[in-house]
């Protein structure tokens, strides 16, 4: 494959030049490029597979910036960042300190908005609209591209509803490859099914629209389809009527890898003075066959040979996510009431043998993080013991519902918050920065966090044996040889683990801190110190007896933990040991949004290492908390 | 008005016993009965009073508790209350020690759950009726009662969805009354109206659904209606449509004031074995004059005279509500950037003054506050200078959106957050608790509070020369007489006041916690200490240089915050003067939901007065820091 007209696009003006078939030719450049890079650097492949013709497409008929194209979710805009002057920085994508694998503002004029939670680009697009409005603005169109997936989202609804009322002229683009990251679910997507699936009803549609002279000759053949004169109706008349009932215009179902097509769809999506939605059918990995085969797989992805799609990376035992997987399919099978919930997050979150062994035991809700937990509830309300399968930043999405509908009803309702600190190249969007501050606050919520695998297998045990609601967050991935313990435990609450007795500094480590805080411990003894370590397990309720006694014995206490210091877990003993004269020095994730890249590199630069622990613990004259 | 009926009726069962024409006396006697409570002790009146046919209706049809009703939002629910045995304590309502206004679990059997936020009852029902299912019940129907308004929410549409694929039999019944606290919006809404307005369509569905046979003559008479083709078509065919897209069975529309038409449409519904949606036209404020007529006044009201509908408390000024309002009238009077945001809460939030001064610069987007954020991140994005005017408790929902929409992309979005600390009779689904902690996690985030309504004008001026996110959040109510300053000011940044200087102890007090400090110290001062006292007036940025000064110049510092002390303002003041040496006292909420009643009462519950601040201060040995 040459690369002759990809060499010729140094930004989005100049597709504008080329004809349609040169613009095929480029999307098939455009696919290799991702590919090749993909598969040695990895990332979010089969999305943007899935996009290129749109994005070709849609750049050849815009003028971005001056049109505004808002990404939904963001990692579908590959192609986007490689015609809009990102392509010889294209194979750093999601290295540290090359491009985003989101839109990003500070890359490009081109990005209008950074997207990595899914179904906020309507929202976004109206307020634009909206502003260019108030301004006067005369030209210029917002395009939204979402995927069915997102759509699912509240927020998208809230955000269409708005919209089809106020009748502001917003372009949805619905990215429709019938998946999220597995496939799709709701009712929905059962509606996009008929819509796409029909030939017939597309042909009748087509009867219809050319005049309302034919309106007998439709009820006769409605009724010939043998099907009840009510359903068929529905959806006979107008394809579209849900999104027509909400105020759009609707054109579709249109091929999304058929550049002329997608070309006049846009075209007249662009000259509707109303909202419009316009209904494009894509295949998820497109032109990548084991993408297209395993569109999850392909999903996000590691490094992978080009020649197979196997993976470049050998499996080097099991990860966290694992683990938790493993360990609920053993309490699920002595205690039947436990259920499972994931915002289609099934394999990410390792629910996949839980799916597997219990079928009807798990509930795939669809990229809809706060009906989840609220659908949870209910099951907990009903009896049922329900396991929310979530990772850390999604999480956020349901923060009031953990308050209000579990918290303040003191539900059993366990969450297994997943990718909980840096997870690396997918950046600030995906980190799990936050949930240690945000769950903590929380009355009757209990908050774990485990320093290995099988301490995580004990808390998930410990979190169901519990009368009120729970949540563990553990890291991603952090592969590991452990053998599963023989027994699952109930840990007692609130209580941490000693792991070394010293005296004068005390090295408190949670969730992952503990291997920092250990590893930092070490060093100080090796400068003469006599360290004290301990595992804290519970951020909430905080081991407040061993905390007294570390406060009494020892001049400084030293808190680590992978999570915002700002009312994180050092600020909790620090509420706790208030007053007691102890030194307390944190150490955590800086009140900053950290960026992409390799998670070791990440936590060196915010000092968040057993050498740079020890270095400032070290350096800093013991007892001057008594100075003044 | 007698009592008759009603005093016969100590549980919903007894309303099996009663015919229809009883069930509609007793439907009078109930509504006489709130009229008289509520004009009393105020309260949510104007939804209770159309829920009235509604909820004897349900409870002569359904066996509660075995058949479950979900009110959604819960202040539907004074009927529901009074007929479930609450009657005789219903004029306690919302009082201290009495019932709550909002269903309660503690409370009774037939409260299945809190509801005090909207849109969770869908989600709910779909958990309960999963959890039957998977324990193989065969009895008892789940019921999820909720408000058009409440249906916009976003996580309303995720169950919907969610239920329409499982197709698990659920009773959705949707309580339409054209409002959520002012006349409700969205395509949603115009929806609605179209199948309730139009008597000619209705005519026409009920000769279509008569059968097939006169398909040709539907066919003129939509053409005869002479709107085109699509729209006659699409409104005529079959009512319902959107939900019935979705996976429902859709019945309406029925009287909502007509208890056999009720009854009627609630047997179907429970028979059918898939998902219903009941569609109940109702008049909020229903058999109450004033309150049909300015339904959104009798939303949430207090005591008033029942001959005429007048307030019996006099208004004593202006709330730190009104002067919000006023300040951003002024503010946008210069700067046409300023637009403003709200949650289906224009007057809740005193945007009315707003409204009426620049209609065209108010965005209304219903109950959604995801999507609320969103739109304001895109209006910023635009070059606007959004102001999101929201309670507390409700901005919960859109946490994520704070920290990925306007954070991470920091975005100058303004909020003002109303209705912060204790709001009193609502209790504990309304009280704004939690804000400061969960806001000052998020980087890039300026958190303000204001200890005066004229303080907060300032800071609304201030916010709004960031360039940057800012959230002021401010208590409800607290009506004072304070002259607006003839100049608006830009507070320094992070920059908080030195009211009195002293020494031994400083007092430091944010937003209502200041003139706790005031007091308290009044009263140190009475017991010859000599204290600082500070207005902190930032949460984030704190002033460090003002409290690492008074760090280094006092052996105590109290913080004073009406917010929960897990992550809060003495928080980050712990964070900062870690180290120093110098102890810190924390008042705030305490780690528990508050119960609803009087908010002085409440915060005296809660130790967060002068005489609790003082007492314990005092009370403790300066000195104590160092005493090991």
């Amino acid at each position: 494959m040459t690369d002759d007209l990809l060499r010729r696009v140094t930004g989005p003006s100049d597709l504008h030049q080329f004809s349609e078939l040169e613009l095929t030719l480029l999307a098939d450049e455009i696919r290799a490029l991702i590919l090749g890079c993909v598969s040695e650097v990895g990332g979010h492949l089969a999305a943007s597979l899935g996009a290129v013709e749109l994005t070709v497409a849609l750049h050849s008929v815009l003028h971005s910036p001056r049109d505004k194209i808002i990404w939904d979710v963001g990692h579908q805009c590959y192609a986007h960042k490689i015609v809009t002057g990102r392509r010889d920085c294209f194979a750093g994508i999601r290295q540290y300190g090359g491009i985003s694998g989101f839109p990003c503002r500070a890359e490009s004029e081109h990005d209008i908005v950074g997207t990595g939670h899914a179904s906020t680009s309507i929202g976004y697009g109206l307020g634009l609209a909206e502003a260019a409005r108030l301004a006067g603005e005369q030209e210029g169109t917002v395009v939204c591209v979402i995927g069915d997936g997102a759509l699912t989202g509240g927020v998208a609804f809230e955000a269409l509803n708005n919209i089809g009322q106020m009748r502001t002229p917003v372009v949805v683009v619905l990215n429709d490859n019938q998946m999220s990251i597995r496939p799709n679910i709701g009712a929905l997507q059962l509606y996009l099914n008929r819509l796409r699936l029909d030939p017939a009803l597309t042909r009748l549609r087509e009867d219809i629209e050319r005049g309302v002279a034919r309106i007998p000759a439709i009820g006769e053949r409605a009724y010939a389809l043998g099907k009840d004169f009510k359903e068929s109706m529905k959806a006979l008349i107008i394809p579209g009527m849900l999104f027509e009932e909400l105020g759009f215009a609707y054109l579709g179902v249109v091929d999304g890898h058929d550049i002329r097509a997608l070309r006049e769809a846009i075209r007249q999506a662009v000259d509707t003075p109303r909202p419009v939605l316009v209904h494009v059918k894509t295949v998820k990995g497109k032109g990548y066959e084991p993408a297209e085969e395993c569109p999850d797989k392909f999903h996000g992805t590691g490094p992978f040979h080009l020649s197979n799609g196997d993976s470049k990376t050998a499996a080097k035992g099991t990860s966290y996510t694992d683990a938790f997987g493993d360990a609920l399919v053993r309490l699920a099978e002595r205690d039947e009431r436990v259920v499972a919930i994931t915002a289609a997050m099934t394999q990410g979150t390792g629910l996949d043998r839980f799916e597997e062994r219990f079928p009807d035991r798990l509930y795939d809700v669809g990229i809809a993080e706060e009906h989840a937990v609220v659908f949870a509830a209910g099951l907990a309300l009903g009896g049922l013991r329900p396991v929310v399968a979530v990772y850390s930043t999604f999480l956020q999405r349901a923060f009031d519902m953990l308050v209000q509908d579990v918290g303040l009803q003191k539900l059993p309702v366990v969450f297994a918050v997943d990718r909980a600190g840096l997870v690396g190249d997918d950046g600030p969007t995906h980190h799990g920065a936050f949930d240690l501050s945000y769950l903590r606050l929380i009355p009757n919520m209990t908050v774990m966090a485990p320093s290995s695998q099988v301490e995580l297998q004990h808390m998930l045990c410990t979190a169901l044996s519990l009368d009120g609601p729970a949540a563990i967050r553990y890291p991603r991935g952090m592969a590991a040889v452990s053998a599963p313990p023989a027994e699952l435990e109930t840990f007692e609450l609130g209580r941490g683990r000693v792991l070394e007795e010293g005296h004068d500094v005390a090295f408190i480590g949670i969730g992952t801190g503990v291997r920092i805080a250990v590893e930092a411990a070490q060093k100080a003894r090796a400068r003469g110190l006599r360290p004290t370590v301990v595992d804290a397990r519970f951020v909430k309720p905080l081991d407040t007896a061993l905390l007294d006694r570390l406060a009494s014995t020892h001049e400084r206490l030293v808190t680590v933990e992978e999570n915002v210091l700002a009312g994180g877990f050092g600020s909790a003993v620090l509420e706790c040991v208030a007053g007691r004269g102890v030194e307390v020095i944190r150490f955590g994730l800086p009140d900053a949004f950290v960026p992409h890249g390799d998670r070791e590199r990440l936590l060196a630069d915010v000092g968040l290492t057993p050498d740079a622990v020890a270095a400032t613990v070290c350096s800093r004259p013991v007892g001057l908390a008594h100075a003044r």
